[in-house]
């Protein structure tokens, strides 16, 4: 227990398969992750309950990780309010943690990192089972020259090229402490790209991807991306890749 | 090329994910595999084109290596056809393999043995990711005794204690080659049940799941499994596992 009359902060990690979400943010007359977990709070909480999340994903973006912090007034035990949550939840979100979380707690503004994954299915089709999770391109990738171009991107860098036109953040400068490129070879065969960075601009992870892809069919050459980087210009990058092949891994305190 | 006129018989490897599918089989103004399939090849052919497979799955069932033949006349090679048959599917089923089958290779009647395989998450809320392919079963479930009833089943038996009500084979004997009991501690936890048999009667894999799931509840002994196949009485066995959890595996010739 925590704070005035009753209240206590508390931390949830949610899962989230995003197909079927306009995202995280509550929107009027969209279905969001941010209003379902609301409303399931405020049902148990019977007051109205505003929750924040590390990472505001994306429509079609999806969590395995995404961190929330809330205020609550009722006093059910962690794990009791975790299965109470999810009982009012659809079955395309679930809570799989529930902490007790100090005072003042805020999951976005604490964030020391986050970790986004993103997944590309080349070549064969990756049947049924996966489709909703990832980017398949069935045309032959220069998977080397990608990982090539990923691992240039890590560190300190004004990241306008890939940032979401219309965004209106403070600065573009940002961090990546990983970027790298896995080939799993399958089958499926799927290519996966991670970027840990203390935060990211509006579609940085899906234009980033989307440079990748250029790379990897020879429009431009691993190097280039240093150039396109260095241009911040967002016509010199790549297209935003969809939505589907990512996924908020990890948020870290 | 086989038979006449440039007709020729083809086999066709199937994955699919049954959710939102009435099952294999073509109805009336339902969503059917069959009729999927069979309206993907009519197309390419300009003409009706009728397609048999190994096991008739039921709603909801999912299929890794569904098999089926059919006798068309395109002369696209094999994988050209397959995916030409791809472009024309909806997402949740594909054809991973196209081949040239010998003239009259019938799918259903020449399959030696079929491999189905029974997922349970047992225990935790497995996640939005694997909901559609899992029987969730929140409570504890002695696997040990599960396994232990499962093996008793190997061998040849009248099943009729397994067999959906209403059925109208001529026979109820059926003899399973693999009948076992897998348990993946995860997470999530994952109880693997297989069976491989020449033959299977309606409803006969969730049958005898939703009877082993009564074994793991202590409401049986494992030994008592013996008893419920003597007494050929579908009152004696477990209720019907729900679809969802099923997959139809492989199919061997």
């Amino acid at each position: 227990m925590s704070g005035e009359a009753g209240r206590r902060t508390i931390r949830l990690t949610l899962a989230y398969e995003g197909t079927d979400f306009a995202g995280w943010q509550r929107q009027p007359g969209e279905r969001t992750v941010q209003a379902a977990v609301e409303d399931a709070l405020a049902t148990i909480d019977e007051r109205p309950v505003g929750v924040v999340a590390a990472g505001r994903t994306d429509a079609g973006v999806h969590a395995l990780a995404q961190v929330a912090s809330a205020t609550v007034v009722n006093r059910l035990p962690p794990e009791v309010l975790r299965r109470a949550i999810n009982v009012r939840l659809p079955p395309d979100v679930r809570v799989t943690a529930v902490t007790e979380a100090p005072p003042g707690f805020n999951a976005r503004h604490d964030a020391r990192a986050k970790v986004y994954r993103y997944t590309i299915a080349v070549g064969d089709d990756p049947g049924p089972f996966v489709r909703r999770v990832v980017w398949h391109i069935p045309y032959r990738l220069d998977v080397p020259a990608m990982a090539r171009a990923a691992a240039l991107l890590v560190g300190e860098h004004d990241f306008s090229s890939f940032q979401a036109t219309g965004g209106d953040v403070k600065t573009s400068i940002r961090r990546l402490l990983v970027s790298q490129l896995a080939d799993d070879p399958g089958p499926p065969r799927l290519v996966r790209y991670t970027a840990t960075g203390t935060g990211f601009l509006r579609h940085m992870v899906r234009n980033i991807v989307g440079t990748l892809v250029d790379v990897g069919r020879h429009r431009w050459a691993a190097e280039d991306i240093l150039g396109i980087l260095a241009s911040k210009s967002r016509q010199r990058a790549g297209a935003t890749a969809p939505p589907e092949g990512l996924v908020l891994a990890k948020v870290i305190y």
